[in-house]
């Protein structure tokens, strides 16, 4: 995606350690029009999927997965991260290793929101080492439900989460954009 | 909003103590109908005024402070509440007590996405006591921005949020569903 790849490169910031800040972008400033061109290019991505609902992890993933939800025309899930007080009845729980705030990350999803046979389709704004996604994937698994893709904003290819995922799961993968290298003080996007 | 009135009649739960679990259309799911529907009843309820910018807090605003951001299009800044490790540089931090979680909820916005002379529209999920929106207006009011209305999805007027935002700030606030009472196992919705 043309646009976002062009937004990385003159805003993104290589914090070290494999840490892209976009907070302008995605984590913190959402921009309209770059969110409703990720929503259709997300739809292009899986236009011959037939896809029931969309699994997000809150909070980054809420704005692509929302945009997709809409032009889509399915509803959107977010994982919770943190039980909230609404939260009654049976979930489904995961864990995943967080990889920018360290400690591992609970994911939640109420069984009332995810059923068996369902086609699900993940998006999230980053695949990096994939453990998230990996956790999400593992939801869809419980439920019964089909994962039939999953989608993400930015690639980091040098963390190695497409094969980790593609591993357990054979699914296709999309990234709007890739960032395959990280050194110094560079970002090498495409 | 007739569509969102009829969903809380329908699907909302009264958990006692004033909690509403709304997490089918708001909190955990995201209906698209739905959420088109908010970000365009809330661009008609401030047809009349100029908008920079939309600010809202992490997790449940996020979605319709998009939506309406998308319908206005302007950018959307979302209140983190707790710092990531890519947020660098000053930020205008306030605190508010939790209704739902308990103990104090940071708010944080990174000086770079709220500026001196915007003006700003604060979008939520829920307006109860007021203490979130009021700490989202203190940082709007610590940029130098002009807060120009308040918009949420749900107002539970039994709880004198909205005396307590427009005690301080001079403001439109429109809700697009009233709840005003929750006695019992009720919800009285309009």
């Amino acid at each position: 995606m043309i646009a976002l790849v062009e937004r990385i490169r003159a805003e993104g910031i290589n914090l070290g350690d494999g840490i892209l800040k976009v907070d302008s972008i995605i984590n913190h400033q959402l921009d309209p029009g770059l969110m409703l061109g990720m929503g259709a290019a997300f739809t292009q991505c899986f236009a011959g999927a037939r896809i029931d609902r969309i699994l997000t992890a809150e909070i980054s993933g809420i704005a692509p997965a929302l945009m997709t939800g809409i032009e889509m025309n399915v509803p959107v899930v977010y994982a919770r991260k943190r039980k909230p007080i609404t939260m009654s009845g049976p979930v489904f729980l995961e864990t995943a290793p967080s990889h920018t705030k360290g400690g591992e990350t609970l994911l939640l999803v109420s069984a009332e929101f995810i059923h068996a046979g369902e086609n699900i389709l993940i998006i999230d704004d980053f695949l990096a080492t994939g453990k998230t996604l990996l956790a999400l994937a593992r939801i869809v698994a419980s439920a019964g439900a089909n994962l039939v893709g999953v989608g993400v904003i930015v690639e980091k290819t040098f963390e190695g989460g497409r094969a980790a995922v593609q591993e357990r799961f054979d699914i296709p993968i999309h990234a709007l954009a890739t960032i395959s290298s990280m050194e110094g003080d560079s970002i090498v996007v495409s």
